[in-house]
Parts: structure tokens; sequence; C-alpha cells
């Protein structure tokens, strides 16, 4: 069975890009990263969509990134509200390169050509490190990093199914894929008890998360 | 000030190349990582090379390999003896793009555009992301994955100010700019104690260590 490495933070596009994935046919083998982000609980997300999406395994790597810094999703800095424009200050310095990183290690040890990842610049094309040039950076970095590329046993691709779709797009294909959105978590700023948060419906990844369902036309299964 | 972000191990290389950074002119901030490796004692050369060569930060960032595995240096499997032909056991899969990618969070942080490595490929070449092509990709990858170089405020450029030399041009090299070699650590797999270990003198390590004081015609200080 051919396996993919998914880089699953819990999210509706990590979610959505797992579903995406398993529905191709790929044993999946999904990564998260416990970094010190101030909206952890999306692991308990990233936690209950491997295990009901079916994950072969799910690692979860630790590291503390609020000893570097530089974000607000890593700082006490307040998160921004509403939608954004250019690079906002929940951007986190080489986020995605660390991130695709380990899953590139993973990958290797796994003899796993495929890394999926769900960048997406439709809705909101700010971060650097989603941009295909980026990926394509990546990519091309990643052959000549690993063993087993330079051995010309493995190329390994990075995959980002949902790069030109929008997020009411990407909703849609889940929901038609039978994922369960109510598992997922997308707020920033999670509100209230720290086991049992609300989302604060505005900062920038619930306004999409709001506006892609809105577009979609379905309830967001996470609103009561 | 111009700044310098490098990659510390406590080994030879880095040590060495963080005394050229320095005698450079750059204010140095090293960066060590504590992630799962038998030799975990080299942490302890890392600071106190950091110490004695005045870094002005030394960031310690912890993560384990251990649970994605792959290497001899991460796991159980016994370290080999001698010189090393291929890709030896005890290559770490993606080590340096991991390695390198925290690197890069931190010298965005610190507006940092210099990114320091004792990558070399003279005595021993067999490690991939050691390669100039490699260290090349990783820096066309930085320059489109941080915010920083997208908003053209920084160009990031992996310097290897060792990778065309022998162990004994390195060694001679930091003996002339005041390196103490006895506060580092080379060996794969120390010996007695853990708090107070011996190298081993086998492990491909330790012979390249031995080769590069003996054919610099210079006592290694670590040996009584």
């Amino acid at each position: 069975m051919k396996k993919a490495v998914i880089l699953l933070s819990g999210g509706i596009d990590s979610s959505t890009t797992l579903a995406i994935a398993k529905a191709e046919g790929y044993e999946i083998y999904a990564i998260s990263f416990d970094y010190g982000q101030r909206h952890k609980i999306e692991l308990v997300s990233a936690k209950k969509i491997a295990k009901t999406m079916g994950a072969k395994e799910h690692l979860i790597v630790s590291f503390d990134m609020r000893k570097i810094g530089g974000s607000a999703l890593t700082t006490e800095v307040n998160i921004p509200k509403g939608e954004i424009e250019g690079i906002p200050i929940t951007y986190v310095p080489a986020r995605n390169t660390i991130f695709l990183s380990f899953a590139l290690a993973w990958a290797e040890v796994l003899f796993c050509p495929s890394i999926f990842i769900g960048a997406n610049i439709m809705d909101y094309s700010g971060y650097p490190d989603c941009r295909p040039e980026y990926l394509h950076a990546f990519e091309a970095m990643a052959n000549l990093a690993t063993k087993v590329a330079v051995e010309g046993k493995i190329k390994f691709k990075i995959e980002a199914p949902l790069l030109y779709l929008t997020k009411a797009e990407i909703i849609r294909k889940g929901i038609a894929l039978g994922l369960d959105y109510s598992l997922t978590w997308s707020c920033y700023d999670p509100q209230g008890e720290s086991e049992n948060p609300t989302p604060c419906l505005k900062c920038p990844s619930c306004v999409y998360r709001l506006k892609g369902f809105e577009e979609a036309g379905i309830k967001d299964p996470l609103l009561k």
C-alpha cells in the first residue's frame, strides 16, 4: 500500500488534506507538532481526526518555538482580528520549513515519497511558506538532502492538493469525503476553559472558517 | 554589529566555524540541539565553547529524533568503527535540514542574514546534507520561505567556511584562532561514566579526529 506522510494541525485544511490522501488510497502517517502554540487544543482535534480517519500512525513531535519567538501564536502578543493583509503577526518564522523537515525525516525512515501539506493560497495568500514556489524549492532541497533520494531510491514529492481551492471548496470536498468537521479546530485564540474551549470567532482563522462555511452553504458543526 | 547564527554541536567542525565567524567580526548566536543523540555529552562541550568564545546567546532546542529513528545515533544500533564509505548508518534522516530550519527561524527573528554550518566534504563526503548543492538548495528555499526574505529585507546566506578544508586544515585554523579543542567533543559512542566519559577512539568521528590531529602534527588536547 502506498504511504503518505501528512502534516496534520487539526484544522480544516490539513484534515481535508488527510481525507483526500486517504480517498486516493494512501496509508496515512499523520504528523503533528506541539510547538508552544497558544491553541494547543488543536492537537486534541488532530488526534481525533487521525483516529477517526484510520491513520496508521500519528506522530506528535514536541519542541518549543516560544524560545525563538517572533509570532503572535507563540508569544503574548495579541492575536489580530478579522481578515488580514500582507504577512500577519500570526506568521511563525520558518514554521512550515521546520514542520516539513520533520515530515521529510519521517518519510525517509518510512520509505515514503509523498508528503502532503494543506497549504492554500486562495482565501488568504500571505504566508510565504504556503506558496507554490516555496513548496517547489522545499521539494528540490529535500531531494538533495536525504540518503534515499541521493541514492536514487525515492523522489520526494510535496503534495498540496488544496493549493488552488477556496475555503468553501475545501469544505465541500471534505464533506463529500465524509470528514466530520466537528472534530476540527481552527481558532488561534481559544476562549473559556482550556480543556473545553470555544472559538473566539474573531481571529483571522475563525473568520476564514466562518466565511468558508457560509460560502459553502453549510452550517459549521463546531458552532452550537 | 553584524550577527551570525551558528549551528554548534560542540565538535571540531562547528566549533571552528564559530571561531571563524567570530574572527570575521560577527556577533555570535549559537544554536545547538538536544535531539536524543547518544552522545548528548556533546552539548556540554557546546556550552563551554559558546561561553569561552563569547557567544551573545546560546539557544538549545530540544526534540526527540528517537521517535523518528532511522539512525545509529538515535537508536540502539551499534555505532560502526573506522572510516566509512557511502552513506553510513550514523546518517540521521534530514538532520541538517531540521537543524538549519530552526536556525533559519531564529535568524529571521534576529534579523540576521548569515547562518553558519560546519559542513565539510573533504575527509568524508558521504552525508548528502553536507554537500554544496544541498546547501545552495536550502538557501534558495530559505529565501522563499520567510517573511523577511520575501519582503526583500534580508537575503539569507548559508555560510560553510570549512566546506573544502581537510580536518587537519580545520584544526590548524582553529588553533591559529585560539580555539581550545580540549573543550570539544567528537565521539559518537562515549565510554565510561556518562558525566565524565572518554572517547571510544574507534567510531568514525573519533577516527577522523585522530587522523586530523595527526596530519596537523598537533596532539589532541582531549587525549590524556
